[in-house]
């Protein structure tokens, strides 16, 4: 066991302050890591205010995690001390279900273990990035190609997977025309992602305010969703569109801007059912479907992806003791486009 | 232009009665059919009440049309006096769109012609198969193979592509396990065809009322849905689920059923909106969608299949005066399985 420093809400709702945790002892397949980057995901605030349902605490947020592993366990393959390495939303699944099997852990019909939030096989809950030192398996571990610092692969854990699953699995790519809802954390990775797949991008954001943000992030096409005029312009216009807000959405306008068998997917969802008129998926054979970050294999994938194409997320670099402040940004959507702690200074 | 009697609705809501209209004369590319059956479709009803809009009266229902053809145009070139043939829920489409060019005149986006409650290219509105005989383009106009009866192919013409359509887009076949909802028009029509596609067939049906003619049509396992203890045991054990309803289905535990990568397909679709958690469709990354109907040609392909494995509908011969109670028994469910006029009686 090691003592490490930590930033952890106490209670729900509760601010976020400086604790120490207890990592485990390295097991025979066990990375330890020194965190050096840890990314702040809405869904940490949504967690850290049982947003979605009743949670565990105290709780250390944080499943963008990059770092450099310090120790490796005796039966590792994998890693060396020294590597740059990242840790997103999972650090263990049953490993034996279908999806396991199939490298969908995400999908795992056994129960994965969430970084954070989660009860590890062990029984003991786990804890996430906002700390000095994490220890995971090595199967749970993927490498950061040196073409990306680690600051601005942090946010690729969660913001870029849960991004790049989707594109990829509903064919985003050259000749598709592809709609992004929302250019923010999730958003603007959407937006780098998809263009670099070769898809012709366009940004549904509720006003213009960052229209010149998103046409240098790689959009060719930039339309602000509180203008009625946007629904009529580009009606059947999208081959797939990915949403990325939690706000609750017109699903029948957004359906509406889809091409016959087109797909809207979400990839953020309001905590509140939304309504939907199942007519607007009949006519046009169109898709309403999810998706939930990615598996193991695919997130490595995903991040030599993104080093071969110099894809980095926007980040804001901030100390530990502006947590709770990043947090009320983050709720105003006052950030560009992802908050990262500098881990040194938890 | 030739005087022929049909059944009508003359306004929204009243009951149909006998009357006449005109059918054009047979053009260039047009055969003349002298009906022999008409189904009763749902959707007759929804549209005589109005239910889904605003409708054209007097109205003369039916897209479910099975005849033969008596006379035919100088440039007609597929079809000869003497064929059996069919018609279903379009007589015409733009022709042009990349839908109508691809063989999806279903989703033909400059506008296809109704069969009935339409307004064809001529400006007229249409009526359809409640009627002795309907003059059609050739190239909306279907053969019906000789292994199938007129009577029972009537209701393929809707119901069997209606549900042949979305099963073979979402690839029901051998290894797929396949839950059809509801076991009406079309879903009597979806199990004997999912079932002849390959795929293991499970009836979600209200009740267990008609299990033993589900599992005579070809369902493997037959369940109800008014039983709780249902969705806990089929938990995720879908890869398709085809909804038949028009009643307001509890979309979240529907796709529950699903495997991941599922998908839950509606054929049928309440008047008003549902109510959706999106979370339901985040995990396990499933599909909510919708199909309509399906093209010509795949109509055709449709007809080939059942004849090939003798599908027929199950049906209940009807005198053209018995269409009002028959409206009422559909409104009930108290029809095994699909209403069919014959037209001699009319």
């Amino acid at each position: 066991m090691t003592t490490v420093a930590a930033y952890a809400a106490p209670a729900a709702k509760a601010p976020l302050e400086r604790t120490t945790i207890e990592r485990r002892a390295v097991r025979e397949h066990d990375v330890l890591i020194d965190i050096k980057f840890a990314g702040i995901c809405h869904s940490d605030i949504h967690q850290v205010r049982e947003g979605w349902g009743e949670a565990i605490f105290p709780m250390v947020p944080g499943h963008e995690i990059a770092g450099v592993v310090s120790e490796v366990g005796p039966g590792v393959t994998r890693y060396k001390v020294g590597d740059r390495v990242g840790v997103g939303c999972m650090v263990d699944s049953c490993r034996e279900c279908d999806n396991c099997r199939a490298g969908k852990e995400q999908y795992c019909t056994g129960g994965n273990v969430m970084t954070y939030n989660g009860i590890g096989k062990d029984g003991e809950p786990t804890h996430g990035g906002y700390s000095e030192k994490i220890v995971v398996d090595e199967d749970f571990v993927v490498g950061i190609p040196e073409g990306i610092s680690l600051d601005e692969a942090a946010p690729l854990l969660c913001a870029g997977i849960t991004t790049y699953s989707p594109l990829r699995h509903w064919n985003a790519g050259p000749g598709k025309k592809v709609a992004i809802v929302g250019l923010g954390g999730l958003g603007h990775m959407a937006v780098k992602i998809a263009h670099a797949l070769g898809a012709e991008v366009t940004v549904l954001s509720q006003s213009l305010r960052k229209k010149d943000d998103g046409l240098r992030l790689g959009a060719d096409h930039y339309y602000a969703t509180a203008d009625p005029a946007t629904f009529e312009e580009l009606k059947g216009a999208f081959d797939l569109i990915v949403s990325t807000v939690s706000a609750p959405l017109d699903l029948g306008a957004y359906l509406s801007l889809l091409r016959t068998d087109g797909a809207l997917v979400n990839v953020g969802a309001p905590e509140e059912p939304v309504s939907l008129n199942l007519f607007s998926v009949i006519g046009g054979r169109k898709t309403l479907a999810g998706s939930s970050i990615g598996g193991i294999r695919e997130t490595q994938e995903m991040l030599d992806f993104c080093a071969e194409h110099g894809i980095g997320a926007e980040i804001e670099l901030i100390g530990a003791a502006e947590i709770n402040e990043a947090y009320e940004r983050v709720l105003n959507s006052d950030v560009r486009y992802r908050f990262v702690i500098d881990a040194a200074t938890i």
